[in-house]
């Protein structure tokens, strides 16, 4: 765990900022974030989830930030607010910073010519800037990354070590892009001819809105003609595939490892589970959430939650069960001839 | 999108060089490739999908490659060609060339003893050359790779920011590997004593063909005691893992977040859908297709599509449903019974 | 195939090494391992699956590493074990000792204030050393490879080229990261408010034990308020993806293309298949299996193997089947509906 950044705040500035019910000293000083089952007088905790109530008993924490709801579910130092996780990111970004850097470019970064990087911004070593690259007021690119030609970069981004973006592509303002993200490279687009296949060029760009944030080696092609396009407020987790010319609204969510082909349009507001994955050229309606492992191979028009999941059990009772499922087109088969053979010997019966 | 890189070439001189019928002005000079949708006089399009003729009617290009069985569908100037997809591949790798890079050996890069670099090939910032590495004429080696010492880059290849080749990979003519690829990573052989793992070195190579292009950050890891193969004209999207001693036969095309486990052997012409995952130690025959999604657990000795998907739907409908997948064997057992009890009832009846 | 490193071992010393029962001639000089397909007198080889042991027949192999039960299935020179392929892994790594790097920081290598770097360590080109990082006794750090301030490497650990990893991360001793690895990148912690995403800091580390290997692209992100932990002897394959809080126990071993979500737990001596997904705030108990492209939804509290895999067919019968698997609860209901008329007939009949 980290150690805070400075003196810490007292629950009275805390509240001052962000608002909500304080119960409990004003002067206590909070230096770190913690959770219910570690914290201790100098931390700040939260319950969002009634679950885990029972933590509350032997909860030795400066304060909890918990639900309106919970106003006496313990006596410790209390801030209640109808959305305790979300006053407990703000309070914890309070308390957590973004590690601040130096603004400078360093010795050895390699800028190519035509390049705007304002005073503000910080270029790590061994970064490559490409030709015509507009960097905004506060970015910080870590070291080792790659800006190929034309790239543009809003203002207060952060590029984490060894960032790839190709050139002409557009990255949006308070972006965060993790270390191995790769940004446009080419999409798959192949013609097939007496067997072989050719390339198409992928001349379209990505463009990435604003608050976006991209995990760890997660990919994003670029488009073929048009562009891909993720919207501002879109969150991605570590190892996710973006095909070429895919569009994902505003605000939607994927968890780790999803896959999404080609030309799919995702609504806004939509999430999708861990292992997921979505077929080309469909789309998905705003407010959607896929389940994890889920394989959508078909538009979704409604709004609601999907699934297309085999429940797991031990081998042996799946080995007994699953052979079944190639001869499922059998079996119904044979319950419908059984329901002929019944009907006609009710009707004798009579 | 891009501006074309010159003024751009006649129909007159596309037909010229990739033959088709023209029906229209030879001098219409195109610039650059756009889809249908939005296209203006200065670019041309194609019609691949009879799916999309309608957006014909509202198009503005300058000219349009499609199906000699589309003759009539439009007034507008247009190729005719028995593949028109290929022909608009053609056409825009005409439109769109490789961008050009100055050859030459940038002065950050650390280059080791007897590697052989001709004049040339262009070498990136910050890239590590191992010894007696030997890199083919007109080579393209971006900024931030590693190749390992012993590694061969055949001729027009192209290495984008930050790949990664260990020792002893054999790279072939025409390459291209995307930002983040990694060739070469040990294999996961692991012999068990005793409750732990103990390494098995791996001491096989990566060898990749001509004319294969590899997704950003998909892996391909050498060879435990024999190589691993990638043969000419394969093409792997992102994301995709390839394991120890895998052989993937020529002109086999997998999609992004495919994952192929160690010693599988995937014939020639087969195509491999996103997210599919095939188990190790099995055979799949040439012109296989294999749907997203699905895992193959089995050898394949015959041509064909095959798929494992469970079929999507409402959570709520996939919960009624996914309960009974639990008991498909008591349920079959059920039938069984059902059928003896209806065969005695009808015995009974006669 | 690697050519070794040195002239070589006879049969007399790797057992005097290794132990186990020799059968032939001590003096017989092995330099390489290699299968029993191809190898040559010069060669060690080793049969550890019965499967394979029709390949003895035409096997020129100086030497073969084989099951006790097998002692007469060759006339060639043999090393008898009770574990063949931990045998031949000891052999193997004898042969092929690690590629020895000269100890010593490469003059471009940019070091920040107060890190600890002790002469036996070797640090590649273009590799970034944030503030106050300690480095352990013969470490060696490939090119391009980026350590965040107060990242702690191990003794005798290895970072192959282009790894990262992320401020605060402890790493063990003999620890191997593959090229592509990012460590501590943040964990996807979100919070929701009025439909936009609210970033929870990320203030855990990630700890990795002893002895873990971690393959290329794979992905371990820090706690966000704890740690990630990753104990000692654990395997990971390439392109895995474990999530923020996740606890891995000892000597566990997953394939490729794993997903872990948050804050899952997962017991010591576990195997996860390659593409299997295992689902957050979960516990999984010691000693279980989980089958390749596996989705694990629920805690496992009992040791053994668990499947959830629809068996893949042709598609035209998966057509046929898949169908049936949106109605199984409609075909339930009928089959129960069935049963009770043959009730009510068979009352009637007596």
């Amino acid at each position: 765990m980290n150690s805070a950044s400075k003196e810490g705040y007292s629950l009275g500035e805390i509240v001052a900022n962000f608002g909500g019910e304080l119960i409990g000293d004003a002067d206590i000083l909070i230096k770190q974030a913690a959770p219910l089952s570690t914290a201790t007088a100098e931390h700040i905790s939260f319950l969002a989830n009634p679950k885990y109530r029972w933590q509350l008993g032997n909860c030795k924490a400066g304060a909890v930030i918990m639900n309106i709801t919970e106003r006496h579910a313990t006596d410790l130092p209390r801030i209640l607010s109808d959305n305790p996780y979300a006053y407990f990111a703000k309070v914890s970004a309070l308390l957590n910073p973004t590690r601040a850097e130096a603004p400078g470019v360093h010795s050895t970064t390699v800028i190519e010519q035509a390049a705007i990087i304002p005073g503000s911004a910080t270029i790590g070593a061994f970064t490559f800037v490409g030709a015509r690259v507009k960097i905004g007021e506060n970015v910080v690119i870590g070291p080792g990354c790659y800006l190929g030609d034309d790239v543009v970069i809003g203002d207060d981004s952060r590029l984490y070590p060894q960032v790839v973006v190709y050139h002409n592509c557009l990255i949006g303002k308070r972006v965060i892009l993790h270390s191995g993200v790769v940004v446009g490279a080419d999409g798959f687009g192949l013609a097939q001819e007496n067997g072989c296949w050719i390339k198409v060029p992928q001349i379209g760009r990505v463009t990435i809105g604003n608050d976006v944030e991209v995990g760890a080696n997660t990919t994003v092609d670029r488009g073929a003609l048009d562009d891909t396009v993720i919207e501002d407020g879109v969150k991605l987790d570590n190892q996710i595939q973006i095909a070429h010319n895919v569009h994902i609204g505003a605000h939607t969510a994927m968890a780790g490892c999803v896959g999404v082909a080609g030309s799919a349009r995702i609504g806004r507001h939509c999430t999708v589970g861990g292992g997921a994955v979505i077929l080309g050229h469909l789309e998905i309606a705003d407010r959607v959430n896929v389940s994890a492992g889920t394989l959508i191979t078909k538009s979704i028009a409604k709004p609601g939650e999907y699934t297309s999941v085999m429940p797991f059990s031990s081998h042996s009772e799946w080995l007994r069960n699953a052979a079944h499922l190639r001869h499922l087109d059998k079996l119904a088969k044979k319950l419908g001839e059984m329901e002929k053979k019944i009907a006609e010997l009710e009707r004798k019966k009579q």
